[in-house]
């Protein structure tokens, strides 16, 4: 039996399993769900023994040194591995989350978040797209794969790391990778937390942008002074910010920190080309972006690059004297500005941090102090170049599964991945079926069923497309860490 | 008798006097004391019918059409009239008020406000320097002028306009002058409610700023966007404000509104020498600006020449997004800023209003929509030329009076006395002898005695002065509205 009848032969027992574990409300950031968290991590153990996954263990991440002192909740990560029969085969661990988002408001929800509801080929679920359907795809890929060849081990060896933080910022999980780093060990990481194009045009992640963020604190005079006593005398706190502020970028949309873009990994025409071809509604994407009413950012660049490719700054908050009410004619004391920068490989948050430092400094006028505050490292950016052999092994089986060529995507956003592969020293793949219309951490989220299904042929592929890449796959093995 | 043995005669009855008013707490903005703000109004129409003025009245400002609807605590004005003997005689109208500011911090006074105590030739009471004892030095000086003249009636006709709401913003006022127009005619309003440089260099005020001021508010998307999915793409109505805010100044801290300047009338070489006369103390003057650490501001002008002579653009406040603790990395929907401008002679306010909602339209970029709101009219800047034969009279009378040289300074704050030149139609001279040390508005306000005394006898001469330049002081009179 080939892995796509295998799949749709067990769709239904699949899918009963998975609204099982979708009843389970394991809502992280709810203490009084813990208990929930903790019935999840039981309940997907479970799953994956019976899926005959010879190791399942639930790892603890409570203990000293996981995380910020105080910060983890101790939500419980599922650890499984199943061997390849050969020892020399690559090592791939898929990592994905089963915690879920808070489901309010709930007067929102056309169903009850935790009881999932068949519809129109959707399952409704808090969970179902974000992140539960899309780590249960694996166990029934793995059968499939099996079923497919006949044989009672995988051709690669499959590790899984299913993360019980991840919508609370996982505050343990950096403490528990370098913990159990030895047996983490792989050569490939998916990742199965991310979307698709859309249903029609199946793509690949390959990147997110990193982030750093800080605050920056302009003081001048000792109390507000009286705009007409000192006005136009003395320096203006606001006048200093709005100038530093206004001076990050130039008449290009490009941002003026020196050596901003000296380690950014430019487009390669082929991913150009290959953006080209998603079929971008610009005037949808403004709706989507709060009725936006133009589209603004750097020059020589599209949207799409602009927000997946293309490293930023933005000013996300900003503040200071009279902001009640009628007028108040004073020179205020204090200016605050909150800024962020989105970063793509291969910036690193540490350097953009020092630069901004410097920038700040040199344009503070005389009569002011700043103070810049950095929230914390920051996030570093990831990135999987197309042509890397985990990339193409991937987009070969997902192409495979789907039937159609499979494009590029990234996300403009955040995330822990690339801590993932720094500290496990394994480059990073995406293989995903979510859409940017799962409503995922909003009510009515949804997945679409056929997609999961697409998830789970596409795995049960990847780990032959993989096992045949075995050589490319694995010759990193001696710089990891 | 001379005027000045006059004064220093009859000095020990005028601070029993003003002592007795001291006493009677006419706080304006305080709804629980408009009865004592009553019983001052009495208080100082007994008193200036007993110096001999033959026509005192109380002035009701209540009436429908004195003011902003509502806005008006309809507290009395005090109108006093002493004809000269000689019909054609400059008419001279003594503006001031006898209201009085709030106490609080009641705590931080060494003595009970409403209880004057003279300690080292200083009287303390809230009042004594703003403004009940430079209005009182006028009873006093009329008299002592009557004395050395021997005369029975002033050589001018003295008109006295006692404002009971000038620390609640004087809302009443201007209804009140257009309403009382014909009764208020004069050729010179004296205004007798500012400060000297200081107790060794006796000065006169010869301007006060104007002011206009506005909030500007930007919008952007329809809600908060997430700057990872959006970040880049779309204009963030925070850089738009900065880019405005910041663009106000050029780089040699000159408002770069188009036509700002056209309508500023230069200072004379003269002036600036007499301000360059001035001991200025850049270091006590940092001081007190909050502990400013550094000067700044338009190039070319001297501190002094820049609060006073030279019109501004300050930011008072600004705000937009996230302004709590800790990182949100959103575009914002909203920015906004309060911005005024102190205007010097001739700006109009209405003129500077509408090259800011222009400059505002012209810089706002493309998906940005912008409002410029502003909070009322503005206040139009007053200025005496120092050669104007008012500002000559004065400031020969304060010179006999105190035995030196008068300079000249300006009020980089702003007042209502340009409508007050405007609606009666007559030049300002400010004729007082209050310091800046006098801590009006704040505990423990005092009056230096000995120049209240000093005022009287500069009040004394004024008459006389102003009488002898009575060709030129009433040449103005056909053009009068």
């Amino acid at each position: 039996m080939d892995a796509r009848s295998y799949v749709e032969a067990n769709a239904s027992g699949f899918f009963d399993a998975l609204k099982e574990w979708l009843a389970i409300p394991s809502i992280s950031a709810d203490p009084a769900r813990h208990g929930d968290v903790r019935r999840s991590a039981e309940w997907l153990a479970a799953h994956l023994r019976e899926t005959g996954f010879p190791v399942t263990e639930i790892w603890e991440t409570a203990s000293a040194g996981d995380g910020e002192a105080g910060q983890g909740a101790g939500l419980p990560t599922v650890f499984a591995e199943w061997p390849a029969g050969d020892p020399a085969a690559p090592v791939i661990l898929v990592y994905g989350h089963h915690d879920v988002q808070p489901v309010e408001p709930l007067e929102e929800w056309h169903s009850a978040p935790f009881e999932p509801v068949e519809r129109d080929g959707r399952l409704l679920a808090r969970g179902a797209s974000d992140d539960k359907g899309q780590v249960l795809f694996h166990a029934l890929g793995v059968r499939a794969a099996l079923a497919a060849s006949g044989r009672s081990a995988p051709p690669v060896t499959i590790k899984l790391l299913i993360d019980g933080e991840e919508e609370s910022g996982s505050p343990s999980f950096a403490g528990l990778l370098r913990r159990q780093r030895a047996r983490l060990d792989c050569d490939v990481i998916v990742v199965s937390d991310t979307t698709m194009w859309s249903e029609d045009v199946p793509s690949m992640c390959t990147g997110m942008r990193g982030l750093i963020d800080a605050q920056i604190d302009l003081t001048g005079p000792g109390r507000d002074l009286h705009s007409g006593s000192f006005g136009g005398a003395v320096p203006n706190p606001l006048h200093a910010l709005a100038a530093l502020v206004a001076g990050l970028h130039d008449d290009q949309g490009r941002v003026t920190l020196p050596g901003f873009y000296d380690d950014v990994l430019p487009l390669t025409q082929e991913e150009r080309d290959l953006f080209a071809r998603l079929p971008f509604d610009e005037k949808a994407w403004l709706a989507d972006a709060g009725d936006s009413r133009a589209l603004a950012g750097e020059a020589g660049y599209t949207t799409l690059e602009r927000i997946w490719a293309r490293p930023t700054a933005e000013i996300n908050g900003m503040w200071g004297g009279h902001t009640g009410p009628g007028p108040k004619t004073i020179i205020p004391r204090e200016a605050h500005a909150k800024v962020s920068f989105r970063l793509v490989a291969d910036q690193e948050p540490a350097d953009v941090a020092v630069t901004l430092r410097d920038y700040v400094a040199e344009h503070t006028p005389p009569g002011i102090e700043a103070r810049v505050t950095f929230s914390g490292p920051g996030v570093r950016p990831s990135h999987s170049p197309i042509q890397s052999p985990a990339v193409r092994a991937a987009r070969g089986a997902m192409a495979r599964a789907f039937g159609r060529d499979i494009l590029f995507t990234r996300e403009g956003g955040s995330g822990p991945e690339a801590d993932l592969a720094d500290i496990l020293g394994a480059p990073l793949v995406f293989v995903a079926v979510g859409l940017d219309s799962d409503r995922i951490h909003a009510p009515n989220e949804k997945v679409e069923m056929g997609l999961l299904l697409k998830g789970a042929e596409s795995a049960a592929y990847l780990w032959e497309d993989m096992a045949a890449a075995a050589g490319e796959l694995t010759s990193g093995r001696e710089q990891r860490p």
